[in-house]
C-alpha cells in the first residue's frame, strides 16, 4: 500500500503525552488542563442526556447552540454572524480546519502557512493535493514581514492560514498586521483560514485581532473556534466555524459527509452554559494569572523566557543549557527531570531547531510549581 | 467561489427531518430512535465526566474502549483485532467512511459503489478526486450479479464499498456473495470499505456476513461500525474502524488531522457498558420484533412491502397507489398524511426512481402504530 502521507508519523502531541505517562512525568506537553471543568457544565450535559438529546443533532449544529454562538460573538466583537447560514458546529477546531481546507483546496492550489504552526495544517493541505508555501518566522517575536508574504503569492495562491494567538509561540497579530494583510489580499480572490481557537486567551489588555473585525477579511474568511479550549474540556471535541454564507455553504457540503453532525447532548449543554457571559469573559484573566505565575517561577531557572501574549503556551529557549536538538532535549527533560514539553521544531515541516521548547500552563498552580521546581535543576 | 461539489445540496436526511418537524409529521425518515437510550449508559457518561475524563482521549481512541471493542468483536465473530494497531475510534460511522476514503483514494482512482447507497459515499470519493463506478441494484431483492461487478474492474479500481445490512434496502450479503467477491479480488490489490453499521440488526437467524470472517477479505478491508446505531444514541457520534495494521496506519494519519481524537467521557462510558455482552447481543431480537410489528401493520395498507433482512429500515413500493416521483410522493405523504419517509431515489446518484420509499422502524411501537394508521389512509 502506497501512503498518501508518506512523511507523516504520529503527531508530536500523542508521542509526548505517551512518553510523559510512561515516565510518570509532569505533563506540560499537549495543550489541555489538568484541573476539572466546571461541574455546572457537566451537570448540563447530564441534564441534556436525561432530557433525551441523544439523537442526531441538525447537520450544521443545534439551533440553540448556533444562536448562543452568534450572541457570544456579538457580545465580544460586536459583529453579526447568522446562525442559520454562517455558523457550523464541528467535532473540534481540528475538524473545522480540515473541513474548510477540504471544501476549498483543489489539486495544485497553494496555501501560505506561517511556521511554527499547528502540525495539522501542512499535511491536510498536501492530502488534498495542495501545495504548501511556508514562511518560517523567527524567535523571539515571530513577527511577520508582510512584504515577504507578498513574495509568496502566485496565480495559484488560494488561501492563507492565520493563527492568532499562535500555537506554539503565544504571539498575536496586531492591527498593523491586519492592515498589511488587507492591502495584500484586496482585489485578489485569496481566502483566509483563521485559526482563532485561543481567541479568549489574550493578555495585558491587548485586543484579539480577529479577522472578523475587518470586513475585507471577514468576507473571505473561515474562522475556527474551540469549545474544548474555552471550556477546559478538550476531550469533548466541540468547536465551530464562522464563515460568510457562500463559504459556509461549501463548508457544510463537506461537513455533512465528513461527520454529518456532532455530539448532541453536549451541544445542548454548551448552548445553556454560554447564556452566562462570565463563562467566556473571565477566562482571559484566569490564564493571565497562570502565565504570570509560571513565568515568575521559571525566571529563577536557566531557561530564557520568550514573550507570551496569548494562548496557554509558554516557549523557552534552552540554548544556555544545552546544544542538543530540541527533540532530544525534550525527551531527556522527561526522562531525567520528569517534565514533558513539546519541541518547537515539531511545528516546522523542516524541523527547524531554534533550541526552543513549549510548555502548556493550563495546569493547577501546584502542578506548575512542581514542574518549575524540577526545571530549576536543569 | 467555485464549488468542489457543485451538484451537492443538503443531505436528504436533513431535508426530510426538517420537513417532518415543520409539518408536525411522524418522523420515520432519518434513521434514529424516538425512545430513550439506556439510562445506565447515560449514568456512565455522567460518571465518566465526574471522574474527570474530559480532556483529549488518545488519538486512536481510549485504550479501554479499543479493548472493549476487540472483546466484543471476538465474542460475536471469534475474530481478533488488535486494539493497539487495528482499531480506531471515530466521530461516528460517517467519519470512519470519510477518513478511510481520504486515506486511500488518489486522483483518478476508481471506487465501485452499489446503489441504492448511503449518500455520503459518492460525493466523498469525488471530493478526493476519485471516480465512482456505480452498479445499480434493482428491487425487490437488490441482489448482486458478481459477473457484472467484474465488468466494472479496470486497472484503476482501487476500492469496493460494501454495505451489509444495507441502508436503505435492508438487504444483506450472503456467504455466496462473499465467496464470489473473494474470487474477484484475489490476486488484485483492490481494497474494501465495508460499512457494517447495522451489523447487529440482522433477522430470522441469519448470520451477519462481515468481511472479517474471510481472511482474503479481512486483510484488505476497512470495516466501519457505529455505536450510535448499537446504543440507540445516534447523536453521540461515536463509531470505529477495524482494519489490519498497514491500513490502520494510513487511516490514523488522516484521522489525527481530521479530528485528532473523539469524545472522551463517552468513550469511557461505552467501554464500561460493553462489558455486559447482553448490551450488544439482544439488539437483533429487539429490532426483529419491531420489524415484524411494523410489517404486520403495513400489510393492511396499499403499500407493497419489500423484504427486510437487516437494518432498521423497511422499504415499500407505492406503485399501486401513485405515479408520482418518489421525491414528490414522500413530500405529499408528509403534508397530507403526516408521515415522513425517505424517497429511495435519494440513494441513487441518478435519482433512479423505482417508486419506493423507506421507513425507519427504530421507533416506539405506539409511534409505529400511529404511523401505520395514517398510512392505511393512503
Ligand atoms: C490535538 S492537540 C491540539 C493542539 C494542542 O492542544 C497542542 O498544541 O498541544
Ligand atoms: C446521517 S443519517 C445516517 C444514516 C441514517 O441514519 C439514515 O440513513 O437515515
Amino acid at each position: 500500500i502506497q501512503s498518501k502521507l508518506p512523511g507523516v508519523s504520529t503527531t508530536i502531541f500523542s508521542v509526548m503525552s505517551k512518553l510523559a505517562v510512561e515516565h510518570n512525568a509532569i505533563n506540560l506537553s499537549q495543550g489541555f488542563p489538568d484541573y476539572p471543568c466546571d461541574p455546572k457544565l457537566v451537570e448540563l450535559v447530564n441534564k441534556a442526556m436525561k432530557d433525551g438529546f441523544n439523537q442526531y443533532a441538525p447537520m450544521p449544529g443545534s439551533t440553540f447552540l448556533k444562536e448562543a454562538i452568534a450572541e457570544k460573538v456579538e457580545k465580544l466583537y460586536d459583529i453579526k454572524y447568522h446562525p442559520e447560514t454562517e455558523i457550523t458546529v464541528t467535532a473540534g477546531g481540528t475538524q473545522a480546519i480540515f473541513t474548510a481546507l477540504a471544501a476549498i483546496i483543489n489539486a495544485g492550489d497553494e496555501v501560505i502557512i506561517f511556521e511554527p504552526a499547528y502540525d495539522s495544517y501542512a499535511p491536510t493541505v498536501k492530502l488534498l493535493g495542495g501545495l504548501v508555501k511556508t514562511y518560517e518566522l523567527a524567535p523571539p517575536t515571530y513577527a511577520i514581514d508582510w512584504d515577504m508574504v507578498k513574495k509568496l503569492f502566485t496565480a495559484k495562491t488560494r488561501m492563507i492560514i492565520l493563527n492568532t494567538p499562535q500555537n506554539p509561540t503565544g504571539s498575536i497579530l496586531s492591527s498593523d498586521d491586519m492592515k498589511s494583510l488587507i492591502k495584500l489580499v484586496t482585489g485578489t480572490d485569496i481566502l483566509i483560514l483563521s485559526d482563532e481557537v485561543y481567541e479568549h486567551l489574550i493578555y495585558d489588555e491587548q485586543k484579539h485581532q480577529s479577522v472578523m473585525r475587518y470586513p475585507e477579511l471577514k468576507q473571505r474568511s473561515f474562522i475556527v473556534a474551540s469549545f474544548g479550549k474555552l471550556l477546559h474540556a478538550t476531550g469533548w471535541k466541540l468547536g465551530y466555524c464562522l464563515a460568510p454564507e457562500k463559504l459556509t455553504k461549501e463548508f457544510r457540503k463537506v461537513h455533512q459527509f465528513n461527520v454529518f453532525s456532532v455530539n448532541s447532548p453536549m451541544q445542548q449543554a454548551i448552548a445553556d452554559y454560554l447564556k452566562e457571559p462570565k463563562n467566556y469573559t473571565e477566562i482571559g484573566s484566569f490564564f493571565q494569572q497562570k502565565r504570570d505565575y509560571f513565568r515568575n517561577l521559571l525566571a529563577e531557572s536557566r531557561f530564557k523566557l520568550l514573550p507570551c501574549n496569548g494562548s496557554y503556551f509558554q516557549c523557552v529557549s534552552y540554548s544556555d543549557i544545552s546544544d542538543e536538538k530540541d527533540t532530544d532535549f525534550s525527551v531527556r527533560l522527561i526522562k531525567e527531570f520528569g517534565v514533558a514539553s513539546i519541541p518547537v521544531s515539531a511545528f516546522y515541516q523542516k524541523a527547524t531547531d531554534h533550541k526552543i521548547i513549549r510548555f502548556c500552563f493550563a495546569k493547577e498552580d501546584t502542578t506548575l510549581a512542581l514542574a518549575a521546581g524540577k526545571l530549576k535543576n536543569v
